[in-house]
């Protein structure tokens, strides 16, 4: 039975049964999942996404009293943040960084880490740098990330527009090169599209240290999303996702110019997708029945957020099951 | 030393030294590119592309003198065409189907296969069909493909577009799964950002017989492509191609609607990108550009063929030496 699971870099640096870290999903990423991860030998980090201090603390407090008796599990408990966000108000991960017990690890996504990372490694924290571009990598490992993760644009939820974004399967190797060459000691997850045991086996070959996983762990029992937002990603295939700036334009989201977001392309996506500059011109009939299905849980209008391995996830699990499923399959494969 | 390579069933199926085949591209693989990685032992498409038979005659009868004292890899020669382009004119197919030693595989991508398929089935040639979605399946399968090839949007060249393209990394394990389940005996080849045996080794993990190589084997000093163009791809970060309708319409083809292309993000595309129904509207000014670019070998404003995985490609090598390089550096990942 092979180990390179458990002997790979990012397990052992971090104590964990597999190489693998819950990504931290907005929304979705409570402290129930994360607990459920930590357990399951995981680093599990909190959504913490747009940094809004009550959910944040609310859901982190959840996971450290679900593991209080566990100190193995709770030391692989930590957050993430949209880096973007943090620029404007970085109370929760200042309050995160106060915890007694010291988060395993804070991951910035979408924005220029530089100004925030300071705060993050002065605390002694191992910084985690979700990436989307190869231009992106200088200033992650710069502001001193310990950890990159390589997202490509089959990711579900926010990432890098089609036009100026990559896909995994190349983005992994050249990422792998690049740190090779000039910050050999900084690991590498590989990000999107990674949903079963092939997909971290196949993490690995293309150089990863392990991988993010979020679309299959979203759909779990102890996800936030609501259950019926769930069978929807069940029964979708994966050309059912979409990636654009529909659904930020609907929620009246400011992200930045070069970030979009994929979810299920269902109705109302149909509907907008080509015809953004209309939508970003006029929004207010469009959001207003965004609202409308958010409300009635009608989701041909409100969003399902998963990305292209929507078509790989068959089943609502727990993430206990998910974690093993994933494991042995790419043990075997590796063996 | 794993054997896992030689003794996948693609290269078994086919004679293979290493489950890999040369993609078919159109002006780049010609006769002395397909010959030389026959003799590699790939299977080794020529590039029929939109089935000019002059060019696609010239092309396959070089491959088959050059190969002519070495029956064993002129069994590894095959051609590849466009399919919407057969529905037009497919003398250039029928030529090759007609040569006395019969062609080891015919490929075909871009449109429905159903119609062209049985000319190509009822001469017991085997069918690879190149697909982008899982919605394309189905009808490949019935079509009688032998072999699937799962082109992910990181391919350089046509492919879909990316909002309703696949990544590599999610589309390959879904139709290993569809495969496995309604054709176990349809094999599948990942295509889209392979470009080294880190990629190979990723394809098998992933659920794949092996892989379609092609900018990899564009820069090689066999290809068709100019020199000029390589050098531009050698020295081009991953994050320097993108996937539009710009080249298209630059090129004035034809091309049905949900199909792009991916090439060199230079400033002709970058000038266009944001304004392709313009462009489309009124496309003199930008083609005279265009052509004047081709006429001058300027790549600024000529289009440089290649995917993601340019990032990947560091040198302009024989296609031997590329092909030897995949194939041990899979073998010890895989081992």
């Amino acid at each position: 039975m092979s180990d390179r699971l458990r002997q790979s870099r990012f397990a052992k640096s971090f104590g964990l049964a597999t190489p693998i870290a819950l990504a931290p999903m907005a929304f979705a990423t409570g402290g129930e999942l994360a607990a459920a991860c930590a357990r399951a030998g995981t680093l599990a980090l909190i959504g913490g996404a747009y940094g809004d201090l009550e959910w944040t603390s609310r859901e982190y407090t959840a996971a450290e009293d679900a593991l209080g008796g566990e100190p193995a599990a709770l030391a692989k408990l930590g957050c993430g943040f949209i880096t973007w966000r943090l620029d404007e108000d970085a109370s929760a991960l200042d309050w995160v960084l106060d915890r007694p017990a010291k988060p395993a690890a804070i991951m910035l996504s979408f924005g220029d880490p530089t100004a925030i990372a300071k705060r993050i490694t002065d605390a002694a924290v191992p910084l985690i740098c979700q990436i989307q571009t190869i231009a992106q990598l200088p200033e992650a490992v710069d502001a001193g990330a310990s950890v990159i993760v390589a997202q490509g644009g089959e990711a579900g939820g926010h990432g890098m527009n089609a036009l100026d974004g990559r896909g995994t399967f190349t983005l992994v190797p050249e990422i792998a090169d690049w740190l090779a060459g000039h910050a050999p000691d900084v690991q590498l997850l590989a990000s999107g599209g990674v949903a079963d045991g092939r997909g971290l086996a196949a993490a690995l070959m293309l150089g990863a240290d392990g991988a993010l996983v979020g679309s299959r762990l979203w759909a779990t029992r102890e996800s936030l999303a609501p259950q019926a937002a769930i069978a929807e990603a069940v029964s979708a295939s994966g050309d059912g996702s979409a990636r654009s700036k529909v659904f930020d334009i609907l929620r009246e989201k400011n992200w930045p110019a070069h970030f979009d977001f994929r979810a299920l392309r269902n109705a109302i996506h149909r509907e907008w997708e080509g015809r953004i500059e209309e939508l970003a011109a006029d929004p207010a009939a469009g959001v207003a029945n965004y609202k409308e299905g958010v409300a009635a849980g009608d989701y041909s209008r409100a969003h399902v957020t998963v990305g292209e391995s929507t078509g790989l996830i068959r089943e609502n699990a727990s993430a206990a099951d998910v974690i093993a499923g994933i494991d042995e399959q790419a043990r075997r494969l590796l063996s």
